[in-house]
């Protein structure tokens, strides 16, 4: 397994910040507004595709992309752009690690032009893309462990926010220690995109936050795409919720 | 003005944990759709009445909604379930923090039921609402100095991301203190809700980052409404990078 | 209620046409996406304040906008043009009826320019606008008596769609003669707009088609608004589904 | 090419009539958002899969899906249904016209139970499906010449569309002599899906309309998939556009 490699796809909105300020003031509920729906659609155009898209920081979006052709991006990238009013830009970054891709991913997409210059719009960056033979992608899907029970229906909405960002944070900096990226669902989920952590690595992890009282559950997938390895991991942490005694539950299917 | 009061709206998908897991395991993409579809929806429903809607959490959102009365937000809630496959409770808190209200909107939708009781469904819990006339909020509108140039250009965007919500969850902590609330607006940038914050504080805050090297810009506005508030504080923001010798400008218009 | 007005909104994209054939041949399914996103919004930015939109041509809209002031009406173009990549005209028509309104506001339009003009761009033309106070408007909401059991479930589809749009074309130019608007709606349903027409004057459209063993019903509401007029219209409807005996109710409410 | 055949999906809202009753009165500005979402999202997925959807009459569409297998169908349905607070029921029809391929799935449905039938929900009703080397679908896009400069730029916005629609209708009827079925696209556009209509016969119709002062233009494209067969369409629709000495051209690329 271990020439198998991720493919992650940076997707930038071409120069946003300075055209947000052309909208005039009143203007944050149309970015919002705006942010959600080209999130919504760039997600849909991907999981077509079996990729997996995390909306990130909105501006930003990162994507795992493993079979995707450049034709494929380049049709994405029209479709998006024909139905709002900003343009995009994407980089296609691979590695053997999701941490390695993206960072080739930004390093491509850099050498285009900055992320706020006039003149770099809607190009596609890239050196080369991976075959679905050639693609792996580990996908863990963490909860909290009665995050309703014991926040939700117990403190207020802003505190149990505060809990869950404030983990999710350590989460992101724990994991990136493995070459692994970490994305905030919603709720008190998270995803991580993790090839190669073994399932000793990430219990070390669970088992700390034990120790503070924190019980996390994680369903691991390994596929040949994003989507696959996801629904792999969502079945796993069904069955951990379901029987109570796991913390960890992995599944291979490639 | 000590007797002008925020209000605010906790929105809670009801029993979404549970429903999801009934969309089968190939579901994420789904949701993530799902998701920010709602989030968007929402978001144009109070904002045309002078709201703001934060995404928070996605499943609880937390909304500034002074002056929206009990007949808007039940009108809002049958067209948000006549559109998705889901239905969502509300609570309207009262404060004088932004902090408390939530509060105090948190512990007025627990009393009807918990997040994923079965039975509470499409409920609205309040004890009373906020005049338009009896009603402040303040607005801060934050961003990082030069993160495009500083960061998206020179690190990879996962890093970058570290860095910004690293940042957020620390901002979340330091004005929880004040009793304000602290959202991650997508980008670079946050909103805090800070009702009563004086400007002498909110720049303790910058200066303690700018001994770490981080430079915080914040537009402040203070307004009845919760869009208007944030118009002016864009428009404080705006002024701040263009005349680049200031950190902090604040508007009142009440 | 002889003084009372009705104001027609007459929404056109700008330079439609020409903009499509920029986006390459394979286009039709974007612009059918894009047409339905745009109309969606549009729809729900007018009803918010008690408007009503119809899609009519999808490039070029009809709303019923009584009450709606001009600042309104440039909020609601500005929103639009934030979230899609086109930009549109719209011009505010006043008359005694429907369409006397709606051809006022198309002069008021093409004296600004084309429709394919690529300098006429987001203009607002009027004359003036009707306040709420002095406007009525009467909807009349049509179906067809059984045509889910004599059509959809016995004959084809397409055969189905058939009978339905010639049936609405024959009512658009029927009641054109009373200077009504016809719209279709979807399903077997029309909503005509046809303030100053009486029920004996519906009535004897219905006893003609009674006559081709087509059995219309009609649910009329007069109203200060066409969301309002719509809803006395929908109630009528369904008490006349529910009843059977009639084919034709009418309330009215100023 | 006598033995390749054409695959049209009949989508069904189940019980939308019905469930649209349970809404209240104040209803129909939701339907229309409804109604144009739902299309939105399954343009989209069929689309993607090389498929066109027509909107038809919106309770009820129909799809020209050549190679979509039954497993695709299924995903839609269910991804729509997880998007939408609706159910919806296909079928899919095989033919060697268009008309006939409709009518199938049409028959299909029906002994599923009623449109409106409260037991019939997110049904699949097939007998086979089409590999995409057995299929192939002929593509009329047809405008009217000039519509913009004779109809609206001069006279109202209503008349244009009653001049539209009644062609509209005149056109279903013509072509359904020729098992052929016309759909509207918006502005002054129809497609045809017509297999195995010859030129001339399209001539003759374009003939015929020239006679009454009406200059229609036609490109066609043939193919096997529709997506694919529209955007040659597209192109000679564009090229004659162009050119103005011709009313039709067609490609065929199978």
């Amino acid at each position: 397994m271990s020439d198998l490699e991720v493919q992650v796809t940076l997707i930038q909105l071409d120069n946003y910040g300075p055209w947000t300020g052309t909208l005039g003031n009143d203007r944050e509920h149309l970015l919002q507004i705006l942010q959600a729906n080209i999130y919504s659609s760039i997600q849909r155009a991907f999981a077509d595709l079996g990729g997996l898209v995390f909306f990130n920081r909105f501006d930003e979006m990162l994507a795992i992309t493993n079979g995707i052709t450049l034709a494929q991006h380049e049709d994405i990238k029209r479709e998006i752009q024909h139905q709002f009013p900003v343009t995009l830009s994407m980089a296609i970054g691979v590695g053997h690690t999701p941490f390695q891709a993206q960072q080739n991913a930004s390093k491509l997409l850099q050498r285009m032009g900055g992320a706020q210059s006039p003149t770099r719009r809607s190009v596609t960056a890239y050196e080369r893309t991976l075959r679905l033979d050639h693609s792996h992608v580990q996908i863990m899907h963490f909860d909290i462990d009665e995050v309703t029970n014991t926040f939700t229906d117990h403190t207020s909405a802003y505190e149990t926010s505060l809990h869950v960002m404030t983990l999710y944070t350590e989460l992101m900096k724990l994991f990136r220690e493995h070459q692994a990226l970490m994305f905030f669902l919603g709720g008190d989920n998270f995803m991580g995109v993790a090839n190669g952590l073994s399932t000793k690595e990430v219990n070390s992890v669970i088992e700390e936050y034990r120790g503070k009282n924190i019980r996390l559950k994680c369903g691991i997938g390994i596929a040949q795409t994003a989507r696959k390895a996801a629904e792999l991991a969502a079945e796993n942490l069904d069955n951990i919720r379901r029987n109570g005694d796991q913390s960890i539950l992995s599944t291979t299917k490639l």
